[in-house]
Formats: structure tokens, C-alpha cells, sequence
């Protein structure tokens, strides 16, 4: 086959994967609910059943990884267990247990002319998702975008492109069983890059929205191709403020579990400010309690006043993320120093304020555009399964549409339904 | 001055723009609603006092619109009158008792670790508006931006500029009155069509959304060639059904009223499906009320056998928009006719159904992915101001964020505010 009639056969073939979606998009808007969620349910069943064939195509996987010399933290984010694989049927059944977004009314009033207005969630449609190498990711975005009556194209990385499709073909069943199209979700088995930029391109306008979720280059590919809405955030440059007006031992406490909980999630603090009014009480001992916890300390001319044991601190360490062990201090002006240094490097994804003082974090809440903003409470709750989402399928830093954790609830859009007694318009 | 220093100096132009109006909306974002409400009266008053300068500024636009022979509707959408320009005043007044959408809650709850979690309205940011010769949306759009606490570029039709820049003058004089930056709204003076390209490419990242106003030429270019999100929509392709179960008196007065009220709304019915089951009794005696009131009637064959005096139909005419009084009319197979019908040729934008039958309708309103969708009722209600929304920049018929009319509420944005009393994440 020559090169040429390969592109067209990619772009053939990613075509039709979308014209599926559609059609299976346009059937799971008007599911019930008890379907979806039989159909969750016996995708559960089919996973938990399937166990060999899983973890034998992960063995495949695992064994292409280790002879390519992939790094270990990369094997064990690719390595499936039978605990593992449980946990991937359990969240199947958690999405199960949620409330269907779909035909719920937001929004309901009367008119002066007696027309009733409601507004009520509907299904997006066709939700593109391009992730690396989790093969969970698989389940899980597959699970949630059902559950919001979304067809799904899934585009896996392609070192655990097996474990992916062994997962896929037991959610295929768990569909099936239930009497949904099989095309809800569709696996892209091409591993081509090119399958991935007709995703971006929208597949002849079939896909409604494109989710990435990896890396930062991922991400950034994404967001430079896409001609569709993303849902994503490139990453999570979150800040820490301990205002004039902090309890320090909150202080403390919220600063290293902000930090050091855990350093590679997006919600993990990057920068520490600290209010000029208190740092000479409260910085010293917040930072020795970091630096105690295994934290890399590194400081502005400030900070290594006060806490000499500070590394220096230059202007790329604010726009970094270190996603690591390792944080940025610098000493502020107050609430409005805080705020123009986060506006300045934050990526707008979370923020928090420690104060007893009522109104500074008033002026902090209003004052910052970001995500999620937290007063008195650590960063590393920037999370779906927190807020009571019961999963996500990422974190947008957009303004647009979904901001903040991805849930099946943001997955919906609305339409208005109007109810009338034969109102004409004067 | 050469062609490239031209290109440079229109880009520098819309780039300071651009980065003004990212400090405005800073600014705007928390100013209190007094002073938004008292700037929009303060753009009211000016507006008035400012009525002979605005009416010479017209009538220079008029009389280069006429030299050029620009047809009467045009010059009709063009001409200001004291009339009008009252009028104009007076919808300032009007987004000055709307409520304030930012700073809402949309959501509020808590969790069993006591965190309370706030959703909260905020503002978009920087709004895009592009419009064509109309210059009352020069006052309209930069009101119902300035209420959300958004700064607007505005960038009107090269016919009417002197007209727009007369109004945009009295709205800045309104908002210096009230203390409120003047680059709140911005009106773009440069008459090339490069600035609109650099608007539709984001001004670096300083707009947030464009809502294109005006024909389907301008809309199709800056859906092509947006790269932020657009809030419009190209046609209003709407369908009115009568189904089995309708009311022969109420499917007369409301397709009547759907379809010629106004023909050149984007609401206006431009297809009339009519069930089988009772064309033989309904279909002659809408069409015979519609050719009445100066319609003309294209019908496919079952129709023309039923209504001979029907013109044929052809494929392009399920397609049009006629925007005029003129309707295609096709018999369909009851309400699942009347979706594949829909779902095939419809923009999406409105579509109704007229029937007693509830479970017909509730079919209708569920197997139809429309912005609008209403039963027992005219489509020529798809408006903001019917909607109670108290004016609105236009309507979308995208799926993300915004869907229907576009009023203050839909111009805003949300984030999650989490307060807490110290809580870390285990």
C-alpha cells in the first residue's frame, strides 16, 4: 500500500468511527437511565470476568515497555493488577450509582402570557478523549461520558494499547448486554498520529467536544489543533497565600499537605506567599515544617531574610510546576500583593487563602479568576471525587461551559422547552 | 506609508485594544452593581443629550449609503430618527433593572468534611462583538457586556460608522460619569478588514468569546475562522409540526403567526410538517389561511395533492431559509416523521409541535436536539426578550456554554469558591 492511500484509509477509517458516534449518540440521548446504568453495571461484570484476557494483553503491554527501557514510574502507571482491575469494575459501578444529568430541568418558570419556560440538561453528544498511557482511563472516561448519554471515541496511548483494547472489548459486552449500541464507545485502534489530528479536526463536525488528559505537550498539541471546545487544563500552577491574619498552626498544616500530600497531582501547591504583616512569625516555622516533610525550598531575597536555609528563587521558579517536592516562597504585600503575583503567574487552575480575617478572603475570592478558589482549606481537594462529583474526567481552567472538576454533569448541555396553549406573538 | 507598515500598525492597534480591554474587565469584574446600573444610566442620559450630534452623524452615513445606492431596507436598518434614538436610551434603563448575574450562587453545598463549596457567576471577560450596519447594537451589546461585567470590542459595519461612534461616544461619557474605565467599551475606528481578522484570532489571548450580528456571510467567516469561542448561530432553519392530535384552530393561528408575523426573524417558521393521519382534514385549511395573509406555498406531491394551488417543492427548499413569506410544507408519518425530517435539514436553532396528544409531544420535545423547542406554541416566541431575559446580543445554536438566547446571565462565567476550617486531604 503506498503512503497516500494509507492517509486515506486513516482518514477513512476515522470518518466512519465518527459517523458511529453520531448515530449512537442520537440512541443514548433518549436512554432510560435504568438502561445506562444495567449497562454500566454489566460493563462491570464483563471487566471482572475478563480478568485473564486483561491482565495477558497488559502482560503484553508491560513486556513491550520494559524492552523499549521505559522509565519505572512510566511501567507502573502502565501495570495492571487483579486489585487494579477491580478497582476499574468498582468505578464502573460507582458511575452506575450517580444521578442521570440528562432531562434533569435547571431552570423553570412562567411567562406574563402563560407560557412555561423550562430549561433542561441534554447530552453533549460525541465526546472525543485522547489520553496516554492508563489503561484505566479507558473505563473510566467510557463510564462517564455514557452515563451523560454521550458517545465516546477513546484514543489511547499507544504503549498500552492492548490493556486498552482487552478493556474496550469487555465494555463492548457490558453494552451489548444491555441492549445499547456498541458504538457508544469506540475504541481508535490505528495507532497512527494522524488518527488523532481528524479527532482534532472534528471528524467532519461529529465530535462535540475534545477531552486530553496527559502530560503537558499533550495538552498543548490539543489546545493548538483543535477546531472543536477542549476540555483541559494545561497545568496547575496553584498557590498557597498565608495572609497577615492566619493561624499559623493552619498555616502549617494546610501548607504541607498542600505541598507534599502528594506532589504530582494537579491541585499540589507550586507557590507559597507569604503577608509582609506576619512573615516574621509565621514563615520560619511553615517552612521548617516543609523542608522536615522533605520539601526543596526556594526563596526570594525576602524569605531568605528570614529562613536562610532557603535556596534562591528566579523568576522561572514562578512559572513553574514543579510537580515534585520542591516550592516557591516568595513574601507579599497583603491580599492585593497575593493577587497581583497570583494573576500575574497563576494558570488559573486553584488558589488558596489562609485567614481568620473575613474580609481579606472576601477581597482574595472576588479578586482571582481562577477555577477553584479555597479559603481555610488545602489545594489538593481541586478534585472531582471531592466535590462530590463521584469521578471526573479532568480539570478545565477554561471559562467556557466546564470549568473546575469534569463531571457527568458537565458533560451535558440544555436546550429550552417551551409549553404553551396555543400562545401566538402579538 | 507602505502596505506593511499599514498591516503592522492596524495588528499594534487591535493588540493595545485587546490588552485595554483585559484591564477593564479586571476592573469590571468586581465593580458593584450600583455603578454598573448608575453607568448605564449615566449612557442613557448622554445618549439623550447627545441626540443632534448622534442624528448629524447619521445623516452623513445616509448620505453615503444613498450616493452608493444601497437598497431601502438597508437604509431603513440604517437611519436613526429622535424616535430611535429614544428608544436606544431607553433599553440602556432597561439592562439597568436587570439583575446583576456576577457574584450569584448557582450551587451551594457541603460536604461531610464540612468544606461548604460555592459555585459562583462571574464574568466571561472580554466579549468580541461583530456587527453589521445597525447602529443600535453599538448601545445594546455594549450595555448587556457591561451589566455582566465583561469589557467589549465592538466592531461595526463600515456603513455606519459615524453613526456607531457618535453612540459609542455618549456610552463612554456614561461610564467616566460613573467612575468606570471607558475601555469598559471600545469601539473599533479602523475600517480595515485585517482588524476583524485579528479580533477572530483572540488579540493574544485578550478576548474570551465573539458573538458575531448580522447575515450568514459574515457568521459563516467568523465560524471558519474563530480561534476562541463563537456564540451565534448561522441560520434559523425552524419547523413547525402539526401532528394527528392537533387542534385544527390552534395549528391554523399558530402556524400562521410562526410563519408571517415577521418573515425576517430568525424565529419565523421557514418548514410546515404536517402527520398523515390528519392532513386530509387539516392541511387545506392552514395552507388556505397562510395564502391569505401573502404566503406562498411550496409543497411535496402529498401536499399538492391535498392543496393543488401549492407550487412544487424542491430538495433545496427543505435546505432554505427564506427569511421572506414564503413556506415549504411536506406531509410526514406522525412525530417520528416529523424528527427524521427535523434532524435532517434543521440549523437547530427552534422547532415546535402543535398537538393535544402529551405523549406526542413529550417525543417531539426529547427526539429533537434543538436550542428551542416548543409545544402549543408559536416559533416566533425564540427571543430573550419573550424568554424574560430582558434583551439579549443573539441567539446560539452551539452546543457549549451558551444555547438560545444570549442574554446578561449567559455572558457570564462561574467559579467554585471552598470554604473551609483548616481541613487537609487525608
Amino acid at each position: 500500500m503506498s503512503m497516500l492511500d494509507m492517509v486515506d484509509k486513516v482518514e477513512a477509517l476515522m470518518m466512519d468511527l465518527g459517523a458511529r458516534a453520531r448515530l449512537a449518540a442520537r440512541a443514548l440521548a433518549t436512554a432510560p437511565t435504568e438502561a445506562k446504568d444495567a449497562a454500566l453495571r454489566a460493563m462491570a461484570a464483563a471487566v471482572a470476568a475478563d480478568l485473564p484476557a486483561i491482565l495477558a494483553a497488559n502482560a503484553e503491554d508491560l513486556a513491550r515497555a520494559r524492552e523499549a527501557g521505559l522509565a519505572p514510574s512510566f511501567i507502573d502507571r502502565l501495570t495492571l493488577t487483579e486489585t487494579r482491575v477491580a478497582a476499574i469494575a468498582e468505578a464502573l459501578r460507582e458511575v452506575a450509582t450517580l444521578p442521570d444529568p440528562v432531562g434533569a430541568t435547571i431552570a423553570d418558570w412562567q411567562r406574563p402570557n402563560g407560557l412555561r419556560i423550562r430549561r433542561v440538561r441534554t447530552p453533549l453528544g460525541v465526546v472525543g478523549v485522547i489520553y496516554e498511557s492508563r489503561p484505566n482511563v479507558t473505563a473510566d472516561a467510557g463510564a462517564l461520558c455514557l452515563k451523560a448519554g454521550n458517545a465516546v471515541i477513546l484514543r489511547g496511548g499507544s504503549d498500552s494499547a492492548k490493556s486498552s483494547a482487552a478493556i474496550h472489548a469487555s465494555l463492548q459486552k457490558g453494552l451489548a448486554a444491555a441492549g445499547l449500541p456498541v458504538d457508544a464507545i469506540q475504541l481508535v485502534h490505528v495507532s497512527d498520529r494522524a488518527a488523532v489530528g481528524h479527532m482534532l479536526a472534528g471528524l467532519g463536525g461529529a465530535v462535540d467536544v475534545i477531552v486530553p488528559r496527559g502530560g503537558r505537550s499533550l495538552v498543548e498539541r490539543v489546545q493548538a489543533e483543535a477546531r472543536v471546545p477542549v476540555f483541559a487544563h494545561l497545568e496547575g500552577l496553584c498557590h498557597l497565600y498565608v495572609d497577615g491574619a492566619a493561624d499559623l498552626g493552619m498555616a502549617v498544616s494546610l501548607a504541607v499537605n498542600a505541598k507534599m500530600r502528594r506532589t504530582g497531582i494537579c491541585g499540589a501547591a507550586e507557590t507559597l506567599l507569604v503577608d509582609r504583616a506576619c512573615a516574621a512569625t509565621h514563615l520560619a516555622p511553615i517552612l521548617a515544617a516543609l523542608a522536615e516533610a522533605g520539601c526543596e525550598i526556594r526563596g526570594d531575597a525576602d524569605t531568605r531574610d528570614l529562613y536562610p536555609q532557603a535556596l534562591s528563587a528566579s523568576e522561572a521558579d514562578w512559572r513553574t510546576e514543579y510537580l515534585d517536592a520542591i516550592l516557591s516562597v516568595a513574601v507579599v504585600d497583603g491580599v492585593e500583593g497575593a493577587i497581583r503575583h497570583i494573576e500575574r503567574y497563576s494558570s488559573h487552575h486553584t488558589e488558596a487563602i489562609v485567614t481568620e480575617d473575613a474580609a481579606a478572603a472576601e477581597r482574595f475570592l472576588n479578586g482571582i479568576d481562577s477555577a477553584i478558589l479555597l479559603h481555610n482549606a488545602s489545594t489538593q481537594f481541586a478534585d472531582g471525587g471531592e466535590f462530590g462529583f463521584g469521578g471526573e474526567i479532568g480539570i478545565a481552567t477554561g471559562k467556557m461551559h466546564a470549568r473546575g472538576p469534569v463531571g457527568v454533569e458537565q458533560l451535558t448541555s440544555f436546550n429550552y422547552r417551551v409549553l404553551g396553549t396555543g400562545q401566538t406573538r402579538p
